[in-house]
C-alpha cells in the first residue's frame, strides 16, 4: 500500500508498506477526504517529534471501513465514518483519572503521524472502533466532515477550557483553522465581546461571520496595548491562545483580568520555557488560571460535533478555502500549510 | 405619587403613595418601560406570595434615574438605566457565600413587588445604585432594554445550571418568554440538539428561530413518550424547567441521561412537594443533578445581558408581541398575562 | 462450585453452579473476606431487584485471583486484590460521558448480584481484570481491604457530591457503615460542624471517632427542629442522605440553606416518587442540587481507597463489628444485616 | 498613636500618627496579638511593593474594637474580633465577578501594609466591619486566633486550588508556615500520599503531625528526582507551590502528572517571567492547570476558618514557636522572620 510520508526531518516522499489489518477491536479504513495540518509541517520541515523514517503523516481524515475486528459491534466495512485525530485507549488508569487525551502517558492518546502511521494512505489502522469512530451522516459533506476530527474539537475545547460565562469579554489570539473554530466556539459558549487577533484578511472575514466582534492586526502595533486601550484598561475575563508564538501565551496573561482564564490550544513548538509575566501575573496571586489541553478525541467527542454540524451551531466546512481531487497532490496540498497563501485557511484533498 | 397595585388577592387597582427617597447608597428611577410578568399574577389572583395589601406590583422596568444618594458613584440623575428584578444586599453572608440571590434570606434578594413595593408607579427606589443598576446603551430600544431585567438572565441562568457541554441535547419544557429565552441561552452554552416544549404556534415560532430544532406539543401526547421516542430510548442530556405544572419536574427527570441535569427555573406554585420520581432518578443512585435557582441579578449580570445584546448573541426583544403607549394601559397589559391570548408572549408599557 | 444465593424473593440458600470461567480480559476470583450489605437483604426480602431465582449474593469481597485471561496485564493467580462493587465496562459510550457507574445503562456498572452472580461462592468472575481489580497491600488486613469495595468509597462519595467548602456545616442523615463512612469522607472533604443523624450508640460512637460534632438522635425529637434550633435557624451548607426513609431526602432539603447541596447515597427503595418539599426548595428557585449517584468503581477509585487507608486518612476498619470464620456463617452473617442486633456495624466473613 | 513603620526600603521604626477613625461601616481595632509575615520583610528589605515610606507594617491580627461607624450592626466597642489580611470591597464589580481578593483592582482586597497603615499600630481601622470582622471565640486562645488572619487560609486555598480528589497525591513545595498549613489543607480535602519538601527539622516536624507522609529535602538532591523517583516515574496528581524560589513553579510542573493541578500561594517576589518548562508541560496540551490566587478574605472565610479550629479538624497555634510580651518586642519579632533561626516557625507578638 502506498503513504505519504516524512522519510526524515525535511523530506517527503511516498512509500510503500504492507497494508495494516484490524485487531479485535479494531478497524482499518480508506480515507475518502484528508485534510494537511500545520503539525504535519512542524513534524517534517521543524522535527518536532525528532527524526523519524518513513513515518506516513496525517490524521484528519473521514473515510469508508475496509475490515473490522470480531469484537466490532456498532461499525461494518463499507460504513462511513469520521476519524478522530485522538484514538485514546479507553482501558487506561487515565481515562478513569478524566484524562484519555494522554492515556498511556502525556499526549499518547494522539498517535497517527505520532507514534504510529498516519492516515495519508491508501488504507490505515483505527485502534477500538467501536469506541473511536463516528458514523458519518448521510446528508454531510465531506468538506464539513473533514474538519471534525481535528479542528472542531481542539477549537471548541480552547472555548470550554476557557470557562466563559454568558457575556463574558473574550480573545482569541491566532485565527488560522483552530483559531477560528475557536471563535465559533466561544460563541457557543455565551462569549460577548470577541476579539480575534490576527492579520490575514481571508482569516478576519470568516472570523466576523464566526462571530468575532473585533478584529485585532497585530502588524498594527501592540495586542496587549490595542486590547487594553479597547477594554479601558480592564482587559477581558478569558482569553484562548490558539497560535502565534512563545510569547502568545505571555499576552494572554497581560490582557486578562485578575480571575480570567488563560486558555492554551497552541501546540509550542519552541523553546526551553513558555514564560509567564511575573507582575501580570499578580506576583503568582491573580486567580488567572492558566490552562491547555490536547483535545479528548474518540466516539462521543465526534458525535458531539456532527450534532453541533446537523443542528446549524457551527460550520467548520467555511474553512475549507482549497480543495484537491485526488492522492495525487497531497504533497501540493500539504505543502500549502507550509507556504501559507494569502487566500489559505485549510486546504481537503477528496480521494 | 400614583402606583398600580395589588390591593388585595384578586384585587388590582391605582393607589396614591408616598414617593419613594433615596438612601445614600440608593437611587429614585422614574420607569421609561415596565414589563408585566406571569409571576406578578400568581402575586395577585393566587396570592402566591400570601395576602398583601396595597403593594405596587412589577419588577421588570428601564427608565430614568431622578435622584442618586451621596454616596452614588456612577450613576446620577438623567441617566437612563437598566434596573435588574433582583437587587441584592451586596453586604451579606450570603453574598459571600456565593448567593446573591439569597442575600439576607432565600429569594430575599427579590424585592420589587415581593417585600417592597415595584417598579409599576410613577418613581420608585432602588437599592445600591452602584452594584445594581446599569447603564442602557444609547443605541438599545427599549423593548429590548426591559427584557434584560428579569427574562433574558432567567432564561440563560436555566441555560447555565443545566451544564450543557458543546453539542449535548436539550429539552426545555415550557416556551413562553422565559422558556424562549432559556432555548437561546442552550444554544450559546453549546446545545446541539435542542427540544423546545410547548403549544402554542407564535411561541413555537420564535422557538424555532433562537435555535430549537424540534417542537414537541404536549397535546399531541405524552412529552416523555415523544421525547424518548425521538431519542430512541436514549433521553437528552440536559432537561431546563421553564413552565408547566407540578408534574413538569419529574417529566424532566424522566426524559434524562443517567449523569443528566436537571434544572429548574420555573416558579413552583403549588403543591406541597414536588415528586421526584423514583425509579427514573434511579433509586437515588441515577447521577441525575436536580438544580434550580433564582437569577443573581445585579449591575456585573444586567452589564453581561447588555452584550450578548450588543454583540448580537441574543435578541430577547422578539418576545415582545404587545407593545401599549402610556400608563394608563398598564391593568391592560398585566391583564394579557392573566388571559394569555394567543399571539401573546410578551407585553411591554411604554410611559 | 457453591454459592450463597436469593433463589427466590424471601428465600436464601447454597446452590451449585457452573464455575465460571475468564474471558480474554476478565479474571476469575476465590474470595478471602467477603461482606454482606443491607443491599443483599433488599434484594432477597424485599424483591428491590425485582423476582430473581437463583441468584448468588453479595458484591463484597477481596480475594485471591485463580484465573486471567490472555489480555490481561497487571495481574496473574495468586495475586491478591480487592474487587470494587462497581466494575464498568470502560469501553462505553457513558465513560465517554462521565459516567462509568452508568456504562450499559443506569446503574449497569454494579453488576454483582444485580445482573449477574455475586461474590457469595467460592469463585466468581471480573470483568476487564486491568482495569477493575486492585492489588491488595501486603500489610493490609481482610477486615480493612473488605471494607474498600463499596462502604469506603459510596460513603466518601457521598461527601465529594455535597461540594463541602472547608470549614462548611455538614449534616450526614444516617450512620450505618455508609453513614459513618460519609462522616469520615466529610472530614476530609473540609467540613466544619458535622451532624451526624443517628440512634444506635454503636455507631454514634464511631460516628464521634470518625469526626461527628453532634449527635442527632431523631428519637429525641423531630432531626429538622434539632438542627435547625442547633443552626440558630440557619440550616447547614450540605447535607448527606445515607440511609432513613423516603423522608430523609425531604428532611435534607429542609436543613440546607440556600445554595446548600443535598447528595444522596441512600439506595431508596419504596415509593413512587421522593417528595421534596416545595417551599423549603425555594419553590424551585433556592440554589439548593439535589445530587446522588452510586458510585463509580474501577481500579483507580479502589487504588485511592487503599491510598487512604496506607496514608491513615480514613480508619474504614473501625466498621467491622462481627468477624466470623468459615464460609459455613454466611447466612447468619447475612441475617445480621436483616436483624440489626444493638452492636452492629458491619459483619465480615472471612474464608 | 504609636506604629511600627516601614520608614524607607530597608528601614524600620516607630513613629506616630494621627489614631484612625471610624468611617460609617467601619471599625477601630486595637490589637491583641499579631504576627509578623515573611512578606513584611520582602516589603522593607526588598522593596517588594515599591519605595514606601512611613507605611505601618502588618497584617495579621486580632484585637478588640474601640469604636464602630453608626451603621456597623453585628459589631460594638469591645467586641474581640479576628481581622483578615485581606478586607475586600464588597461593593465591587469584581466581587459580582466572584473575586472579592480583587476588589478595585488586582490584590486590591490586601490593603493592610499594602497600600494603607497595617496593624502593629496602638489602633488600626477596618473597612465594612460587619462584612471583614468575625468574633473571636471565647475559647480561642490569641495564639491559635492570630494564625487565622493570613496562614491558615492562605494554606488551605491553595489546597483548595489544588483540586484534590480522595486519595490523590499531593506535594507541598515550601514548608513554612504558610506551606505547613497548605499540609493541613491538603488533608482536609482528600490528600493520600503527601510529600512535603523542605529542609529545617523544626518545619519538617510539623508537617509530619499535620499530615505529609513523605519529607522531601532538597539539600539531598533535586526535588523533582527525588519525587519522581519515589512515584515510579508517574508524579502527582497535585502539587501546591508555597515557597520556595523561581524555580520553584517549575518543578511543580515537572512532577505533576498529565491532568494535574499546579496551585501556587508563593508570592512570587523577583524576576520578569516566571518559566513553565515547555516539554514537560506538554507542548501547552498536557492539562496540567496553573493557578494562584490571593485568598478571598473577609467574614465568612473568618468563620470558616474558627469553624476549623472549633471542631479540631486544623490546629495552626502549633506553627507558633516564638511568643513575644509587649508591643516593644514588635522589631525583634519582625527580625526573626528575616534571620529565620532554626527553630523558627511563626513568631506572635502578644500586646
Amino acid at each position: 500500500m502506498k503513504g505519504f510520508a516524512m522519510l526524515g526531518i525535511g523530506k517527503l516522499g511516498w512509500i510503500e508498506k504492507e497494508a495494516p489489518t484490524a485487531g479485535i477491536f479494531d478497524a482499518v479504513v480508506k480515507p475518502l477526504a484528508v485534510a494537511p495540518c500545520t503539525s504535519d509541517i512542524h513534524t517534517v520541515f521543524e522535527g518536532a517529534l525528532g527524526d523519524r523514517h518513513n513515518l506516513i503523516l496525517g490524521h484528519e481524515a473521514v473515510g469508508e471501513i475496509i475490515e473490522v475486528g470480531s469484537e466490532v459491534k456498532d461499525f461494518k466495512a463499507g460504513d462511513r465514518v469520521i476519524v478522530p485525530a485522538i484514538t485514546p485507549d479507553w482501558r487506561s488508569i487515565d481515562v478513569q483519572r478524566g484524562y484519555p487525551a494522554h492515556s498511556g502517558g502525556m499526549l499518547s492518546g494522539w498517535k497517527f503521524s505520532n507514534f504510529k502511521d498516519g492516515v495519508f494512505a491508501e488504507q490505515f489502522h483505527v485502534n477500538d472502533a467501536d469506541m473511536n469512530l463516528a458514523h458519518m451522516p448521510k446528508n454531510m459533506s465531506l468538506e464539513q466532515a473533514v474538519m471534525l476530527p481535528d479542528m472542531a474539537p481542539t477549537g471548541i475545547q480552547g472555548a470550554e477550557l476557557a470557562e466563559i460565562q454568558p457575556g463574558d469579554s473574550v480573545a482569541v489570539i491566532g485565527i488560522g483553522p483552530v483559531g477560528l473554530m475557536a471563535v465559533a466556539g466561544a460563541v457557543i459558549q455565551g462569549a460577548g465581546r470577541l476579539f480575534a487577533v490576527g492579520n490575514r484578511p481571508v482569516c478576519a472575514d470568516i472570523a466576523r461571520e464566526f462571530g468575532a466582534s473585533d478584529i485585532i492586526d497585530y502588524k498594527r502595533g501592540d495586542i496587549v496595548e490595542q486590547i487594553m486601550k479597547a477594554t479601558n484598561g480592564q482587559g477581558v475575563d478569558a482569553v484562548i491562545v490558539a497560535g502565534g508564538d512563545s510569547g502568545s501565551l505571555s499576552d494572554a496573561v497581560k490582557i486578562a483580568k485578575p480571575g480570567g482564564t488563560i486558555s492554551n490550544i497552541n501546540y509550542i513548538g519552541k523553546g526551553e520555557n513558555v514564560p509567564v509575566p511575573r507582575i501580570e501575573w499578580g506576583c503568582g496571586m491573580s486567580h488567572k488560571d492558566i490552562r491547555g489541553g490536547l483535545v479528548s478525541g474518540g466516539r462521543r467527542r465526534m458525535e458531539q460535533m456532527i450534532d453541533l454540524c446537523l443542528y446549524n451551531r457551527i460550520r467548520p466546512e467555511k474553512l475549507v478555502t482549497h480543495v484537491f481531487d485526488g492522492f495525487e497532490n497531497m504533497e501540493k496540498a500539504l505543502l500549502l500549510m507550509k507556504d501559507k497563501p494569502k487566500d489559505l485557511i485549510k486546504p481537503v484533498v477528496l480521494i
